[in-house]
């Protein structure tokens, strides 16, 4: 019984912990997700010690402080893992696939320029200043992809989003998270086989590519043929358990031919998306990732040792990647927008800059497997915050000139604030 | 990587069997709760072994067979007390102190009727026949609780969940699920310190009785007082979050003085029954319970062992228990209601015998406690089921030929059914 009673008296610390920090994230205007990662680091064994260290009431129930620690830490992994699957899901569920066949070159090339121009320039930067190339590698592709949740919640405070650039902004930033994990399929081969034989990247990409495409075209056809037979189930509710099935069977599914859980779980969620709107998917997912997603960032964000911080020259690390995730985003999507005016351009470019849950994940994994070390691990964190708490004030002084000038269509910002989802676009 | 994918490999497997078979038993008309339990058995290290055994591959990573399995155990009786938790505090939901406090004396009656009949019966049998006392209290208060779940489904299935016996019944069920968590108080506490001294049951009964009382009024004060605020909350979904919480944070509190984590659930809950309608705490926590619920079912199956059965001298003390526990709730349930008339006063009876989820629950912590050995444990899980598989022909005579004589009033049942949640007494 004490190895339960610790493990619960954790969970009821994180989700706390995590939805009161959220709180006061959101009065300050800033996105939840900063106070979460923020007070994991506070009270994760680096700091407090309140949560990831097993208590002595669970190691006399356990037999031996090595037993309780690797109990604990599997116990972290799973929540943090089940939290990253049911966050993906949900951005699978506000996914169509016809959005992504229908996503219009604009929007690709916009996605496409942000992650190439993103990752030559912190890869470069790794590769210079001494990192081995898987490592620069994977601290590369962790800068790759845009947070949807983060960009939509900006310009939803900011009213703007009805405008063409906050539709681009979504659309590009949906495709740059689907691009991101098959990049994450990529690196987490290379990352384990430690090699870069262009034969292994080009059968993972075939694989990765392969496993999307069946389980989505196959996967819309059978929910689209069978989907109203799920009302004729006798269980209660068989809807939402049949979608949380293949949640968790397509997680599985990916990491026995070696991709990541995730990446079964999206595919999962816009399969999902086909089915009938009553079924109301949307809102039965809701209270699990009310639960599970802030416990995954608090358990990111228990990861990072502050101590690095006392090191000026990883200061000056996490901070020379932030101006050049920056720049990657402002050039390489502003490029990919270049045709709308360059006041657009640079609109569609700040707007692509905060980074969030999906680097989190892919730094996640780096350093799971060992190539991301702990230093840079933190490093990243600290960059994705930066990037997050720059954009709300460039993005506002872009959209007022521009108000001021070409008369932006600005909604009124309580009622955009109302729809925190991003809406299909 | 190996332990928390071989652990997101059983909670799928978990979750799917749980799922197939509560569709499976729906449709023989049986309540999901009985194929749950089955397929846990099927699936569990004692059988099949799917679940409940670590794999070479979490093995390999956590570096022996012995740390493995004590993770796996861990993780297993971690979502086994998360699972009762979510349970006891949607029961709490559907229940509000004042229902409680205004249940007429004959409910009462017919919730101690059957309680004292039950325990009196089954705690003798297994003291003549041999159990240590401390023992025997334990089976005898499994026995003591009726299943409202099981109840009201049955009830709903024969259209009756309008008639009065149904009110009575649904009312006494209530309370005697309330007084069971008293009565599981008591117990833990004499399984713990193996005695049974008066002073100690008076402690933890005042103890008990203090924690429920100043939890209950307080906080319906508080929740009357300050609930309409969590609307001013930022975050998303302030109201479920804040319940959870209390949920997380009430079992928390129990487990710290010593009480059942379920009973700190079990106050949430009806604490948060107060909370005002539109916060729709019913609906959102329905999918936890979707996801959870089944898996603890599907665990506590897991730890039957069915060689057992193949043991003629358990299976005529699982049966004598049944045979005990029928009587019990008949004859006591049916004394309390018998100025009602004989046939309503059997139909009462009858009605409280399924024993289910409470059951569980104390026979778990009688098992986790060591004072329920594997094949008691195992004979009571033989009991539960029988119990319930029992009832429904039972009270279908019984009703068919009163509506013959009497024109009871049976809605349709096609109707009855859709409302599967029992209301409010």
């Amino acid at each position: 019984m004490g190895s339960a009673s610790t493990l619960l008296l954790h969970l009821f610390l994180m989700f706390v912990a995590a939805r009161l920090a959220g709180e006061l994230c959101e009065r300050l205007k800033q996105p939840a997700v900063i106070g979460e990662l923020l007070i994991g680091i506070a009270l994760g064994p680096f700091a407090l010690g309140w949560i990831g260290l097993p208590s002595s009431e669970m190691i006399g129930a356990l037999g031996s402080p090595e037993m309780a620690t690797a109990t604990l830490d599997s116990v972290y992994e799973m929540l943090a893992q089940i939290g990253a699957i049911v966050l993906l899901f949900r951005v699978g569920l506000q996914t169509q696939l016809s959005d992504i066949l229908r996503v219009g070159p604009r929007a690709a090339l916009v996605a496409l320029g942000g992650m190439a121009v993103s990752f030559g320039l912190v890869f470069g930067y790794a590769l210079v200043f001494g990192s081995p190339p898987v490592s620069a590698i994977f601290i590369g592709a962790a800068m790759v992809a845009t947070s949807v949740g983060i960009t939509a919640r900006v310009m939803a405070d900011l009213g703007i989003l009805d405008a063409d650039e906050a539709r681009i902004i979504l659309a590009a930033a949906i495709t740059d998270d689907i691009l991101t994990l098959i990049v994450l399929a990529l690196v987490s081969s290379i990352g384990q086989s430690g090699g870069l034989s262009i034969g292994a990247i080009g059968l993972v990409t075939a694989e990765a590519i392969l496993f999307a495409a069946v389980v989505a075209f196959a996967g819309r056809h059978i929910a689209r043929t069978w989907g109203h037979r799920l009302e004729h189930l006798h269980i209660d509710n068989a809807p939402f358990s049949v979608a949380a099935a293949a949640m968790l069977g397509l997680a599985v599914l990916s990491t026995k031919i070696g991709l990541a859980a995730i990446i079964g779980a999206f595919l999962a969620g816009m399969v999902a998306s086909e089915l009938r709107e009553e079924y109301a998917l949307e809102r039965q997912t809701r209270p699990l990732y009310d639960f599970l997603v802030p416990i995954f960032f608090v358990i990111t964000g228990s990861r990072v040792d502050w101590h690095v911080f006392l090191d000026g020259s990883l200061v000056g690390i996490a901070l020379a990647i932030t101006v050049l995730a920056i720049l990657g985003k402002v050039i390489g999507c502003g490029s990919g927008a270049v045709s709308l005016g360059w006041r657009s351009a640079t609109l569609v470019g700040v707007g692509m800059v905060p980074r969030g849950e999906v680097s989190l994940i892919v730094a996640n994994t780096g350093h799971s497997l060992g190539v991301i070390p702990d230093s840079m691990f933190s490093a990243i964190v600290v960059v994705i915050v930066l990037t997050t708490l720059v954009v709300p004030p460039c993005l506002k002084a872009l959209v007022s000139g521009r108000s001021g000038r070409d008369g932006v269509q600005t909604a009124t910002p309580e009622l955009a604030l109302a729809d925190a989802d991003p809406p299909r676009p």
